[in-house]
């Protein structure tokens, strides 16, 4: 027996995992028409191998649900594995710098164990960027989904480095009660700026403004648009962070000043339609107002993704940022969840718990 | 007689003006519907007062039509004068800086004869930032409507400052036949990029292709956009310059490559439109392609005025610039000229001799 035979078998006996496990995953078979529906899935129950040196095996803790998920598959050769971020616990090392117990994020996708060499996965891109989590007590681990992982630096460095928000500006949210726009407005706030926000009910916009801190939140729904910015917005709009995309944001951007800063960072408005709608034309407003509209993904900044996690978790500390988590149970309830989150049922981040 | 009064008789018979001068200028009555038309106007005769210390008499050589103009008047409080860049030349003078006999560009207007004080006009942004035209020998004047003013700088700026296109990238130019396209085409290839350009005519593509090296130049009225575009573009787009607007500008937003930037210069195809045009949303190609898109308006760079003229003169003298203009005749035409220019009849300058 040679030496890497010893290390393999002293580890498997520290992981405490006796035996092989067996990983169960989705698997998208058809392509999504309007809203995502269980049978455009199949589970598929996997054998996991042997951990190899310098691997890890880990176990789902939450998994995320985005809207991202719904824009990518399209893009995808079926079938394919469901994409996704997962807070995981370590259960089962042969890497030491991440031992059995703790916690990692990581794009496993939707699936219940995973072994991966964080070596290959450090500093890479993707929706979910890998990281091994620090101690979050008193907060659950669960925020590494949200406000301190893949949303809360899409607002930090989506608002930071796109909208490039000045105190007193006004800045102007779509989506504004989910995972993202909830934590721009807080960040806008704490900026110095004016914050008006657009949600889809009335009790969104209550929590916007009672417990967030917006200046105005309006209900799209029932709101006429131009109406809530000449109310809210009596200077107009200098920033705008884009979730939706739609009718409102042609509204929106024709309500901005001069040298207004867009940034688009989803558009939820037509992620279940099977073709893109038809909307007012933007380009009158961007060039008479010159305005400057950029889309972003946030592993842009991979390189900077501990700066962003940090600037959330100081103003957390601070009591400078509140979330909120819409918490679906159980593994087999993942499309329910995601179609929840499209629907807007949530406030703050939507994940699952699956164990 | 005190001295300043005897420099004004001085002055006023150095110019060769023997009496009060008449001037002439269109008068907007009523809101454009549709296209313009000449009713839409009054021509009204106009007293000019005596000139004062500093102030010059101008009277118009050549008065500019561009598509700015459609799409500005709606902006204005009826009736107001109509807004436009000319070539004038300086007929009296009270200011040693700008004799008589030179000749200036300046937002005077649709109008014959102008008084003005350079000093209040310098430096200040418009649509014809004014200027002191150098000798142009052996070029005519009206390119200082042209490649060596507004539309010059428009392309010179709008290019390199939004799109910033690297050797060997791909532009794609909508309205490339006209003022502003059919110069980003020549910068484009001056600069080592791939060039594609739109136009309306078989024969404007010809002369895109033939006279001025565009790569290829599509008609894309008898061309299906998504088919030229992979003929045309097989590395995709990087660089967009957005002069039209419409259904084309959302289809070849969604052929751009990741990163890639678009100068949105102008809407044309919605000017004429009562009601701003639903179009494919842009949004979801804005995002997962994280592409810049920002409008402009040239005088942005009014302080950097003369680098642009300097740039196209010398490329001008070296050959690598060439230029058509599209010449209407009379003070009376301009309506005609201001509809067939927006009718897409010119190719490269659309300009009106007045005089």
């Amino acid at each position: 027996m040679n030496s890497a035979k010893v290390f393999f078998v002293t580890k498997r006996f520290y992981s405490g995992v006796a035996s092989r496990v067996k990983a169960q995953k989705y698997v998208l078979t058809k392509y999504f028409q309007g809203e995502p529906k269980n049978t455009d899935f199949k589970i598929i129950e996997e054998d996991l191998p042997e951990l190899k040196d310098g691997e890890i095996l880990t176990e789902a803790e939450y998994i995320s649900v985005d809207p991202y998920m719904r824009a990518y598959m399209v893009g995808y050769k079926l079938p394919v594995d469901m994409i996704g971020g997962q807070v995981a616990k370590i259960i089962a090392s042969r890497n030491e710098t991440y031992p059995v117990g703790k916690y990692v994020t990581g794009s496993f996708g939707w699936r219940s164990h995973t072994i991966c060499n964080p070596e290959n996965l450090k500093g890479k891109p993707g929706f979910s960027p890998f990281t091994l989590l620090p101690d979050l007590t008193p907060h659950p681990v669960s925020l590494a989904l949200g406000i301190l992982g893949m949303p809360g630096n899409t607002a930090y460095f989506g608002l930071k480095e796109i909208c490039k928000p000045k105190p007193g500006e006004t800045i102007v949210i779509t989506g504004a009660a989910g995972a993202v726009g909830s934590h721009v407005g807080q960040i806008g706030k704490n900026l110095g700026c004016r914050v008006i926000g657009f949600a889809g009910s009335d009790e969104k916009c209550k929590y916007l403004e009672k417990e967030l801190g917006f200046d105005r939140a309006f209900n799209y729904k029932t709101t006429d648009i131009r109406s809530a910015l000449r109310e809210g917005a009596p200077k107009r709009v200098d920033c705008y962070f884009d979730n939706v995309g739609g009718e409102i944001s042609s509204t929106i951007m024709s309500y901005m000043n001069k040298y207004g800063r867009v940034a688009v960072c989803g558009s939820i408005s037509s992620y279940n339609d099977p073709q893109p709608p038809k909307v007012t034309i933007l380009q009158p407003a961007i060039v008479f107002k010159e305005l400057k509209v950029e889309g972003f993904l946030v592993d842009r900044w991979i390189n900077r993704w501990e700066e962003g996690v940090k600037a959330n978790l100081d103003w957390l500390h601070d009591g400078k940022l509140k979330y909120q988590e819409k918490i679906y149970e159980g593994f087999d309830n993942m499309v329910e969840a995601l179609v929840g989150m499209l629907r807007g049922e949530n406030t703050g981040k939507a994940v699952v718990k699956v164990k």
